[in-house]
């Protein structure tokens, strides 16, 4: 149950994240490469090149999956690290990458190191976790926990093209043949910057994270009637942004009352025809709801659409619910989180037991094996910008962290 | 002081505003003609021609303004009609130009009846009244009326060429030599669409304009931090959409409270980055504040500034505000308003003393001479939409109306 005297090199995992973030890069820092664009089949490539480098296996299943496995496995279970390699628009280069890069790290670190693992230790890249090009998110995680048929995926189209997850799958040479059955898990180990604040302002280097926040997103569609500002008595107006701002400030202030980890944002918002002096006749805005707690994540989400049904009624507008997203709260494994804990506090890390606010392919591998996550402190708390920022010893420490987690499995 | 047995041929008027909507027609109906555009010009034109059929002297000053005036009228004050020609985009068809157009007519049936008028009687059209591809809007008015200079207004740039009011004068051949001073002015009447749903919902023919709210526009910018809405305790946001969304709010209810002609109307409302899942750092909204009474839009601005800065302060957010447009209520000359009532009611006329709450070229020229407006009743107070509507019946009593208070003075 000791540490095991063995180092990553983090001089060697630095160098691969910038050489991949070099592929879809901004003048300005960051990067760009959505799902299956040529830009994310090129960062795919680069990073196959190097775990073929390391005399893995290769395999890709059919929603483009991939899986470095040691060879002459057979049917046993592997324990299985990795992330994804896709980003948002003007992402920094961490998201993901860094999950998989510090997995494909662990292995060369044992292959340099002779040591053999007595259960095969292997690295996954999912399939366009970001859901920024294709719908749903986590796509890849989650057609692999069997939560989604590659069928169904398959058909989900480009927003920017109109192409089919399937047609780009084929272009990029990423449509294989590896069944669901094909790998079976052991247990899922994902190292990922916090994308949140909590670690960088209480300095601490180690998040343990015991499980992912259930989120809603539900739009909410008022319609009122459009207006000249200067002449329409305040008392014969149905205005759709006076009422929609009252549903924003509720959301805010019934979320903060409530405490006991319920988050929640509006931070798209829409208004019709947009023009100073006229009375708005069309708000669409989305709530952005956040729990551990199942029940409370349901109970806030009543109050906020009892608000809004309540509100719309009071102004004579009509209003349109839509949920959009809805997730319940997934719990990681409890001895898995422990180890986690346990082996960062052997280490000399400050450790602290969180959950994630941001969706994660381990959420999704969760439903067919024990997962957990490591999370690094994200600088500011800012992810999905091209400010997105961890320091290199703090990755160092958290992709040290998952070896030697690796290691006691 | 009765009514002369003199009726204006409304079919000629309908006629010639169908054949002006004509240019910049859209196929679903109502017109765009910005102000010096080729469309814009193309209608000047038809009705300078129309103009020129009457045998006016057609006067163009150095902004525009085209005036048509009786001849051998000398240094006599004339009674003066007009409007403008100019839209909104996505306009409809009776905005401005029903003013010009029944000016023309009210001169074309006096011409036809062989009545000669103590007082000559002419006609103008004002300049880019709209302030869509300029700014100020009512240019044209506010310089006739002294209150900006024609150099000034020659430096305004166009928001979609970039080129200067002047150069677009030039090109459209409408930059003219008439002075300030070569026109003087007796009274000034000016028929207009209500632009407001009041005279619609109360079944009244006829508006009696007392005079133009007063006006404040002001845009308030909050400066949050931007953050992911899954991973940022509720305590630890700076959330500029859910500031700004307290002072909309606000701004409605202050407005509702304070009553007594206070309105006040948050129409454009811009969001940044605008993601569902992003905590907003940038929002920028503008207040339309509007009363009748000065001092009262002077404390409604002052809670609501207030308002703005407390909510910034409490939320830890920045806020900057901006003064966009600041007018003071103008008031009509009362002698004219109480002819116009008077006449209406002679008529048998339902008629209404009220405010605009939109502005008009007759609060400019009010600055130099005794000005008054006439309304009639916009199709569910719509206007500045392709779905703006008045019934021929109305025009016909409007028209009659400006007639025989023509007639009158």
């Amino acid at each position: 149950m000791c540490l095991q005297p063995v180092f990553i090199n983090n001089e060697r995992l630095m160098t691969r994240l910038f050489k991949l973030a070099e592929i879809g890069a901004h003048p300005g820092g960051g990067a760009t490469r959505l799902a299956l664009t040529t830009e994310d089949k090129e960062g795919r490539d680069m990073v196959v090149h190097w775990m073929r480098e390391l005399d893995l296996d290769i395999k890709i299943d059919s929603v483009g999956n991939i899986f470095g496995i040691p060879k002459r496995v057979g049917d046993k279970k592997i324990i299985l690290m990795g992330s994804h390699l896709d980003t948002v628009g003007n992402a920094g280069i961490y998201d993901g990458c860094l999950g998989v890069l510090a997995g494909l790290e662990v292995l060369e670190t044992l292959k340099e190191s002779s040591i053999t693992t007595a259960k095969p230790v292997g690295l996954v890249i999912f399939t366009n976790e970001e859901g920024v090009r294709f719908q749903p998110d986590m796509m890849g995680s989650l057609v692999f926990a069997g939560g989604l048929s590659p069928e169904k995926a398959w058909e989900s189209r480009a927003t920017d093209a109109g192409t089919t997850f399937k047609e780009n799958l084929e272009k990029t040479g990423y449509l294989g043949d590896t069944g669901s059955g094909d790998i079976q898990v052991e247990a899922y180990l994902e190292l990922h910057v916090e994308q949140g604040p909590v670690l960088d302002r209480e300095a601490i280097s180690i998040g343990a994270v015991e499980g992912v926040q259930g989120i809603d997103w539900t739009r909410y569609e008022f319609y009122g009637t459009q207006n000249h500002a200067g002449t329409t008595p305040m008392t014969m107006r149905q205005d759709a942004l006076a009422a929609a701002s009252k549903l924003v400030s509720y959301t805010h202030n019934i979320c903060l009352e409530t405490g006991g980890g319920q988050v929640g944002t509006v931070g798209a918002l829409e208004v019709k025809p947009n023009l100073i002096n006229v009375i708005p006749d069309f708000v669409s805005l989305v709530t952005d709801l956040r729990n551990t707690d199942e029940a409370a994540l349901k109970r806030t989400r009543e109050q906020v659409s009892g608000f809004a049904a309540a509100t719309a009624r009071q102004a004579g507008l009509k209003i349109l619910e839509t949920q959009l997203v809805r997730l319940a709260p997934v719990e990681f494994d409890r001895q898995l989180v422990d180890k986690i804990t346990g082996k960062a506090e052997e280490m000399g890390l400050k450790v602290k037991k969180m959950w994630s606010g941001a969706g994660h392919d381990a959420q999704m591998v969760a439903r067919i094996a024990p997962a957990a996550m490591i999370f690094i402190p994200s600088k500011n708390g800012v992810s999905h910008s091209v400010n997105e920022y961890s320091a290199p010893a703090d990755i160092e420490n958290g992709c040290n962290l998952l070896l030697q987690t690796v290691l006691e499995l």
